[in-house]
Order: structure tokens, then C-alpha cells, then sequence
């Protein structure tokens, strides 16, 4: 009996042939259209120097990071008072100088700072790798999985934002998914706390304003007053709160509110380009303004996205936006950056519920050739090679079985053909060609044997 | 200034826009190769529990592990003389309770274990991820670095042996890179073993024959000697250290010295076999029995296989073999496998000594759009969706720099068209095209632009 210790630290997961299939179907898909705007794609390593990953995630983050003993004499330097005092958060960094990667956008930031000679800049780069983090694991929560992010350094154009929300758009239609773009602006909430005169409430805020649809305008008024608003800038809220119709209404309503706020109108004017220009090159899903965006409000500095799926009830998908000063913490001041990053676990849930993988996305096997022994092998084996030449994903079984076994081998990896050869197929230099699908059998040339199959896909 | 402090650790590497082009070549080479000899791939945790990994590479290897600190009070449970002891092998597996896999084959081993319900037997699996080693850090030797395994378990049949033999010609043919296959079988080396009564100096032996090219038959001889190797024994050597001529040529002597060994003989039998099968299936590398190959000798129990590059001096690209029970460590006895692992950094500095990248595997953007303005821009923003659609990689400029600097970027990029719209473009419907490398312009429509670059793949 296998061992019942075997098994695989919590919050990580094996991925098996049809999940496989099935994530590369999602990754090729974004890759490819990250490819097709001009990203290119870069790797870093799983460890980063302690250096690098710490204080960039807060305290919190601090105490997430897998942190990597060091090799060798891990207690040299350390004394029997620094060992006995057991503090912890002090003592791991002695025992540790290496820990692995929390997102992908400080080991970003830190390649583009290593690598600044040699960068062209504007750089816009892709990245797809897993990340680790020790949080408790949850149903959708893992301590490794995949990011996928794309990044333009290095410019403030507006057309980066642009094109971003093209990618998002171009990667769920090709993908089937019907999708509602949110965009916000960094801006334009900095612009209505000022307006109102409470900076550091703006969270707050959003929070309330958020619940607009579900509590009603008397019972977010209420909450406002309650966390602390005074009644006359919630008065000034009021248009905000109640904020309604197309984008270009909102954003005109918006510019009245914040006409004495210099940031907010800059969050205005961004906002409009951005939206105009998008409705111009027509996008197939929505872009709508959404004021209660507003996702790592201290990270982000203008524009702020969101995707969520329109069929079914999932969280954000998908999420980005610009912030200045990516690589600050570096010592690399003034490089402004924007990015997006996909949700590829939710994105695969979502494609699972809605039953959107194509069938050729998860298909392996094409035809597999049944095993008679070792005179029928020596037969069928210059045709199973004949076939992989045509490209047909080839197999032919490796022991001569029993029949039912082997055909189980195909039912079980959902192979489309089964080809067999005896006395009477090796006579007339063919074989016969099974569909499995249709049960359907017929003795076929080689050539017709690659048409065949090749038709089926 | 940016802080002299970045860094990575030592003995891991980023990879670049360019040579992720040229590693995603490699992988996708034989990606598709095994995916079209009926391969599945799988992906297993960065992360392992100790359990899993330790003892399985003896002691070398378990201080090779990277070992990941516990989350929260790691020092919980440790007495102060237990720190005060400060045994640093036996606190490692306190302080810490998972690893970072070390190569694919014990995770393997690990998945095959706790997915035996629900795995289709053979089970020919694939897996491309990166491992890591505490190794000291040299030229050509990384701390991470990838493997690229392809393995069949459950399943004793030659055939299997045989398909990764075509596997790899097929690979190194795709790839453009002359290959000799070395061939050896674990049981002729025992049989040789037993023949001569020297069991436990198989690889003294094998050592020795090795230097004949290089040092003579006198001096192998004369080492023989010096390793304690009787000269009745070294005699019944004879005929295998002189061994010469095709491989049939070589398997007769074999056979003839190992007619006592019933195991020997098994041994020529299954070579037999193999090499008989892949000269009926027409290889276009050469396969070579050579009995001084002897890699992983206490894994291996019948077939190993290594591959060298023929036109540029390298060690070892690809190697494999068949091993029994794989997953006896884990409690499942009696599953034999066989499998190959493709050396990726050794296949990447061959490929770029020989200069054998294909242009297309590193092609970025094929068309960038010069950016003249906000104007010109809206104007250029849906041909350059046109081209996207008609799946070129474009991109347009986002910020309105100068000429030259948009240039620059074209020419570092390696981007092979620039387009242009001023006035006269857009009057006429049409924009000025750019071949990048041969300087020549001319006036296109959308349509004529799309088929010009196209043509230029």
C-alpha cells in the first residue's frame, strides 16, 4: 500500500494533464495577444535577496514572504543571547537572506533597475510565473500560484492605458467570456476629497458610496455622517453619490463637482481621453466609469481598471493601473509605469462554469495504434511514424495488452481513433481505422488514414 | 543613482526579452514533440514537504535542498539546549518543514503515488519546471535552472525506449543540431560485473576503458591492475576494452564474453532490440553503443541513453534511462519507468555557438506606427487594429518623442517595418511604410501594408 505520509504542503496543488491543458489554453491566450501589442516576455527568479522583497508589502506581507535558510552554517554569527532571546521577526533574518518572489512587480522593478543600461524604454514587458505567499489557505486561496502580468515603463502616455483595456478586451473575447470593464482614476477621488476637505477619508467614501444600490441614498448618508463626515461635505457628495447615466454624463457631472480641484480635472480630462478613444476603436465588451473602484488606492496614482464576468459570480479577473515611481524603492526615482494582471485561477473557474474550453484546447491523443505483438508492431510502427510526421499526436500502445485494456487506454485519455493491423490488414498493407466517437471501422490506406484523422482535428 | 545593493542571488539568472525568445524556442520544440509522441504535461509545487524530499539524493543532496523557514513561531517546540546543541543538521528539519524540489523525478514519483486512482497506467508524462540547488554557484552550473523530463511509467515494454530514442532524434533534428546517441544497458555492465567476478568495480572498469582512445591499451591495462583488478579478470576483459565495429559487430562479442551471465545476456537482448527497431525506423542521428557509459549507475537498471552535440565541444545535452520502481520510496512498489531529460542551458549555449536560432523563434514586433501627435495618432489607431487583426505584432509609439528616438526604438527592437501618417497620408488614406532593412518607402494602403509585412513574416 502507497504511504499515507505522502503528500504535498497545504495551498499547493498538482496540476494534472486535462488542468494543464486547460491553463496553457489560458496563458497561450493571453501571451499570445500581449505578443500581438508588442510585449515582450521576461523571467526572474523564484528567490530574490531579502533586500529586494522586504518592506515593499507592509508588515503583513513582511510576515507572508517563504523565507530560504540559508545554506551551510545557518547559526554562524548568531550568540547564545540572540538564540535564547527567540525573536523571531529578528532572528529570520539572520538565519535567512533569500526568500521567494510575492508578486511579480518588485522583482520588476528590480530587473529594470539592474538592467536600465540595456533597456529600451518605453519597455513593455510580459511575465508569467507562480508566486508564493504563506497566507492560511482558503477555498480559492493558494500559497503558490500563477501571475500574469504586462507592464509599459518608462511612459505616460495615455495610449498605454488604451491599449491595455484593448488587451483585456481582445484576451476574454478570444477566450468567450462576456466581460465588464470598470475604469476609475486615482485622480478624480483625490480630486473629490479635496473638494469636500476630507483627504483621508476617501476610502470611506468609496466604501459608502458602494452600497448605493443595495441600502438606498438615506441609509449611505447615514453612514457617511456616522464615519465621522460633516453634513456639508456630504452635501457636496450628493451629485457624486447619485451618479447616473453614460460615461460622458457622469464624467460631465464629475467635472462640476470638482471644478476647483486642478488633480480632479486632470483625472476628468485622463478619464475622457481614455474612454473617447476606446469608443472610437470600438471595443466588443463595456467600459463603464465605476467612482467605488478603488483597488490599492495607496499604489496606484491615475487610472485604476477591473474586470469581472458577466455570466458568473466570480470576483475581480482582472485588475491594473498606473502608478509613478516603480522603481523608487531602488533608487531609480521618476519612471512611471502602467500594467495589468490577469487572474488565471479565477479566470479558469470561470471558464469551467461557463463551459468554455474548446474542445482542441484539452485534446491529447489523436490515434493510438493497438499492440498484437511484437510482428504487428514492427508492421504498424513505420505508420505510427508516417502519421506523427502528418503532425497527428501518435500513439502506439507498449505492451501487448488485452484488447479491452488498451481500448480503456483510449477511452480513458479520449482518443479520437484506434487503428489496428492483423494477418489481413498486413496483407493488403493497410489498417483498420476505428472512430471511437461513432464506433464506425474501416480498413484504410495510410494516406487515407491521415485524412481521415486530420479531419476529426 | 540607482542602489548599488540591487542584486540577485547568486547563482540564479534573469532572462531578457531575447533570450526568453530563444528558451521558449526550445521548450516549444519539444513541447510539441512530446505532445506528439501522446506525452502529458503535469506541473507539481515549487514547494515539497521535507518528508518528501529528504533521503532521496543521499546526504550530498539533503544539504543541497533549499529549505523553507516555518511560518510563525518557528522556534516553537525547540528547548533552549536544543538551540544552545546548535546542531544545524538536525535543527534545519526543525526550523523547517518544506523544501524546494531538487529535480522532477522524486515529485513524480510523489504525483504518481497520490494520483494512482485516478491515473491512466502507462502514464506517459511530460513536465518543464525550473529546480533548485544550494550548489556552489559556477560556469554552466545554476542554483535554478530547468528541466525538461519526459517519462513512461507502468509499462516494461522496449517500446518505450525506443519511442524517447526517436523523441530525441526528432527533437535535435527540429532543433538543427547534429547529435550522437550513446546507448548502454545496465545489465551488460553487470553481466560483465559477474563475468569477470568484480561486482563492485563496474565503474573502475568502465572508467578505465574509457581512457583507451586517449592512453592505450597497456596503460588501461596497466590501471586495471593498479585497481586491484586480477589478470585473469582484466584478461576475460580483453575482448570488451578492444571492442570495435558497428553494434551489431560490438553485441556479438558482448554475447559471446557474457554467455555465462544469464543477466549480461538480457542486457544484449533488449540493445538488440532497440537498436534493430530505430535502424528499421531510420534515425537521422547516429546511435552508438559505447559501454563505458555509465550514468547514474545505482538508478539505472537497463537502458541509459546520453546525448552529445557532434560540431561544438559540450558535455551532455540529453540522458535517461529505465529504472524499476520508481515509487518503491513512497510505499508503491513493483513500477518500472524509463525517461529522458533534455539539458536546456546546455541546448541554449549550443544553439548559440552553432548560430542556429531561426529568425522568426526571436522576432518581437514586426510594424511600429511613428507617433506625430494626437492627430496623426487617431488616425493610425485603427489601421493599427487592422494589423493586429490580420495577426501582425504591432505597436503604435505612445508618446509623441522625436523621430530619431522612435527610430532608436525600432532598431533596437529589431523591428523590421515602421509606418508613417502625416498630412499627405491621411488626405490620401494611406501611410508611408518603412523596410527597416532595406531603407526602401513607399505609399500603401491598409490592405498592401498588411501583405507587404505578412510577406516578410
Amino acid at each position: 500500500m502507497a504511504n499515507n505520509k505522502t503528500s504535498i504542503p497545504k495551498g499547493t496543488r498538482d496540476f494534472g494533464p486535462e488542468e494543464m491543458a486547460k491553463r496553457n489554453y489560458i496563458f497561450n491566450t493571453i501571451k499570445d495577444v500581449y505578443a500581438l501589442y508588442g510585449f515582450q516576455q521576461i523571467e526572474t527568479p523564484a528567490m530574490e535577496t531579502l533586500h529586494t522583497l522586504m518592506g515593499k508589502y507592509g508588515d503583513e506581507g513582511d510576515k507572508l514572504l517563504f523565507k530560504l535558510l540559508n545554506s551551510g552554517d545557518y547559526l554562524k554569527g548568531l550568540t547564545d543571547e540572540d538564540l535564547l532571546g527567540r525573536n523571531t521577526l529578528k532572528l529570520q533574518t539572520r538565519l535567512c537572506e533569500k526568500g521567494l518572489r510575492y508578486d511579480l512587480t518588485v522583482p520588476f522593478a528590480r530587473y529594470v533597475v539592474m538592467h536600465r543600461e540595456e533597456l529600451q524604454l518605453p519597455f513593455k514587458r510580459y511575465q508569467i510565473q507562480p508566486v508564493w505567499r504563506a497566507d492560511r489557505p482558503q477555498k480559492g486561496r493558494y500559497r503558490e500560484f500563477y501571475q500574469c502580468d504586462a507592464d509599459v515603463v518608462g511612459s505616460d502616455s495615455l495610449l498605454n492605458e488604451v491599449e491595455l483595456m484593448q488587451i483585456v478586451d481582445t484576451v476574454f473575447r478570444r477566450l468567450g467570456i462576456r466581460v465588464q470593464i470598470k475604469i476609475n482614476n486615482r485622480k478624480i477621488l483625490t480630486g473629490i476629497a479635496e473638494v469636500i476637505g476630507e483627504a483621508d477619508k476617501i476610502v470611506d467614501i468609496t466604501v459608502a458610496i458602494d452600497k448605493l444600490d443595495k441600502i438606498g441614498l438615506d441609509n449611505v448618508n447615514q453612514e457617511l455622517r456616522a464615519g465621522g463626515i460633516p453634513d456639508e461635505a456630504i452635501g457636496k457628495l450628493q451629485p457624486i453619490i447619485a451618479l447616473q447615466g453614460t460615461n460622458e454624463e457622469k464624467l460631465d457631472v464629475i467635472a462640476e463637482v470638482l471644478k476647483t480641484s486642478e488633480t480632479g480635472l486632470k483625472g476628468v480630462e485622463e478619464t475622457r481621453f481614455i474612454l473617447d478613444t476606446l469608443k472610437a476603436l470600438g471595443l466588443v465588451n463595456e467600459v463603464q466609469l465605476d467612482l467605488t473602484l478603488a483597488r490599492g488606492l495607496n499604489y496606484y496614482t491615475g487610472a485604476i481598471f477591473e474586470v469581472k464576468a458577466l455570466d458568473t459570480p466570480m470576483g475581480s479577473i482582472t485588475g491594473g493601473g498606473r502608478y509613478d515611481n516603480l522603481t523608487g524603492i531602488f533608487g531609480m526615482p521618476g519612471l512611471s509605469g502602467v500594467g495589468i494582471s490577469f487572474g488565471a485561477d479565477r479566470i479558469y473557474d470561470v471558464l469551467d462554469a461557463l463551459d468554455l474550453y474548446p474542445k482542441e484546447a484539452v485534446a491529447s491523443t489523436q490515434l493510438l495504434f493497438i499492440n498484437f505483438g511484437e510482428r504487428e508492431t514492427a508492421y504498424c510502427l513505420p505508420i505510427v511514424g508516417e502519421a506523427r510526421k502528418a503532425g497527428i499526436r501518435t500513439e502506439m500502445y507498449p505492451d501487448k495488452a488485452k484488447m479491452k485494456k488498451q481500448m480503456g487506454y483510449a477511452n480513458a485519455k479520449g482518443i479520437g481513433f484506434v487503428a489496428l493491423a492483423g494477418d489481413n490488414e498486413m496483407t493488403e498493407g493497410k489498417v483498420t481505422l476505428k472512430n471511437m466517437a461513432t464506433g464506425a471501422q474501416k480498413l484504410v490506406s495510410v494516406e487515407e488514414l491521415i485524412q481521415e484523422v486530420r479531419s476529426q482535428g
